[in-house]
């Protein structure tokens, strides 16, 4: 049984104008394909990039980003160790971070690494389902990036690993999933042509890092309270996958969309947010 | 003399369905500069991009890859590692992989590298003509990943290539000429403002890898035997240049291209292949 | 007091139309973000762009290139050692090389190094204010890439840098400034959405080093004199500050914008840059 989600709405919007009145800096430590997308996508929101992924400086940058991404899509030595740097240093700052296990699963050192920092107290897990299952210990991995599980098969998985780890678990798919663990949202918004986009997933995480930290209280009583971690999750989910909607209207492709994707966050308007958000509590 | 070659364009043809129903999982162990173009060349064309390129992860995700493609272009440490292991894992498991030269010739750590790899059976080479030419041993090589070299003066040297290691050599140009050693086919497909997109050229060797595993069978006998590698190239080459000229006619630039090759490749149809396709054997 | 500079547009307008006769070749050792946009957007200018940027190849390649870019924005250690030898070639040899300081001031690993490369001789230092004033120790540094700092407010610690260096400096912002530490230079052109889109500043760095070797002769007696260093930045800029403009207005996001930008560096103009070009003598 679902039913309306007004106070996530409300939420959404109120955080889409704080993260472009904010500017928030989120530091990203991302893998190769994806930076230069990843990047454009937070310019374009409003958000403030940037890439420092390197030890010595990766640890002391994350006590003053407003939020941290880490995805270990290409997780070279070096990198390896700047995350453990900066994770280390986001949880001793309070700094709300992302973890996003790209392709986890038979991987073997991206499976340890994704295994090591979940512990460590992420804000927020985004993946697609094979990679929520694989995190949460309770199935097989995926053959890369493309999820191979539907995101249903992931519900269970999903909070397993919200309880397990304290995390918003955002399980990526035609509906997204969102979980604290306890409460249990869907979003119904989105194309699949940002399927067709290298970084469609993961620049979602760090727009879900943008607005970690940007949670608007509710107008009104609701479920979703006052810096409430589940609703800032669904709020950037509900901006991005709304804006993949309009961008696809104007494509002819995933070229075409790509560019028009970016216009879309750039542009998008508190209306077509209202009008379009297909948020349910389940 | 050349004389057409409609049993090639029927591979062609098939080899693009196939690729799109049976969604290959192509490893891409590539340059840091082209990487986030070629997946999406890889996902526009319905291929499965996988950037698994670290030491650990690249040999056993070698095994299962469909195709796998090593392109020197930025040859890091641990890249040039990772590298050494899924080449080794590929030959075993009999994943064809494809081979890119890039800039070899005097830059001497890509050019040791590129020697050592060549020589354990590669699917396929492509280069430039200078690539080709310092990779078979006849000449000197380029200033760069521009062909300082025509084509056509890297006939022979492909020829040579091709005997020595195996491999289908395709030497990009103009006119792209593709030889396994005996047999030699030229298409004459592709539009200049590949040249002024980074990857233009390196993508095509993901696409190279996308169709190795897909060669379709020929309708009727043909020189263009089944499961056969030069048919197999040849219709990736194909496939991508002639994508080319339909972005080409969509475009006011090199940046307005790039978005409308993506488009073209997601978009191309059968018709658009059989009426543009100038495939030539000699 | 400012008065116009119709020297600097002549030898704006020749530097331009020698980059795309010369194809100048452009080595950069930049970062991961950017490297695609940046090779972008030397190929769509005419010049051409060679990411060489590992130990034992970056040396010997900066003897060879026209001009070398040093970026350090994301600083791994093995391209930092690439850098290293990168500069020291390119001053052995001569070769013109341009260092851009992303991000400095309190990261202290691209902090080092970049005081480390600003005293061996670059020919140009480009950054926006805070990274400037970093450089040149009169002040703070940024919290990233964005200035925080207005460009009028490095103007005295640029002329210092520059006197202490040998380099022109030049100062990104809405109006841009540049100085051999004598003369001032200012450039109103450009479009804020140049600062929406990542790697706007930094490919602005790898053009500076494709018209460094190439200043045209002034036309006639003038501040500006042959084989000037000032005048040749300031080309640059003007160049991909006008194109920044007419891509705008083309443009409906910073998405669209990217890909309008790179057409309109392609088909720029003589008499586009003749009627925008807003270049002044302080």
């Amino acid at each position: 049984m679902t039913r309306p989600a007004d106070d996530l709405l409300a939420t959404a919007r109120q955080a889409l104008i704080r993260v472009r009145h904010e500017t928030p800096l989120v530091q990203c430590l991302t893998n190769q394909v994806v930076s230069n997308f990843t990047a454009n996508v937070l310019l374009a929101l409003g958000a403030a990039p940037a890439m420092v992924d390197i030890p010595e400086e990766a640890g002391p940058f994350a006590k003053a980003a407003s939020g941290v991404l880490v995805n270990v899509g290409t997780p070279h030595a070096e990198q390896r160790a700047a995350m453990t740097e900066a994770v280390a240093s986001a949880a001793r700052a309070g700094t709300p971070w992302v973890l996003d296990p790209v392709a986890i699963g038979s991987l073997r050192v991206r499976t340890a690494l994704a295994h090591r920092l979940a512990a460590q107290g992420p804000a927020v897990v985004r993946g697609n389902a094979s990679e929520i299952i694989a995190l949460a210990g309770t199935g097989g991995g995926g053959r890369g990036v493309d999820a191979t599980d539907e995101v249903e098969s992931a519900a269970a998985a999903a909070g397993t690993l919200a309880r397990a780890t304290g995390a918003v678990v955002a399980v990526s798919g035609p509906v997204d999933l969102l979980t604290d663990g306890e409460r249990t949202v869907r979003v119904a918004n989105g194309d699949p042509l940002l399927t067709r986009v290298t970084g469609g997933g993961c620049a979602l995480g760090a727009v879900l890092a943008a607005f970690a930290p940007s949670a608007a209280p509710s107008p009104s009583p609701s479920p979703a309270s006052d810096g409430d971690r589940l609703a800032a999750a669904v709020a950037a989910v509900t901006v991005y996958t709304v804006a993949a909607e309009v961008a696809a209207e104007r494509s002819s492709g995933p070229g075409s969309f790509a560019a028009a994707f970016l216009d879309a966050l750039y542009g998008l308007d508190e209306d077509t947010l209202d009008k379009r958000a297909a948020i349910s509590w389940t």
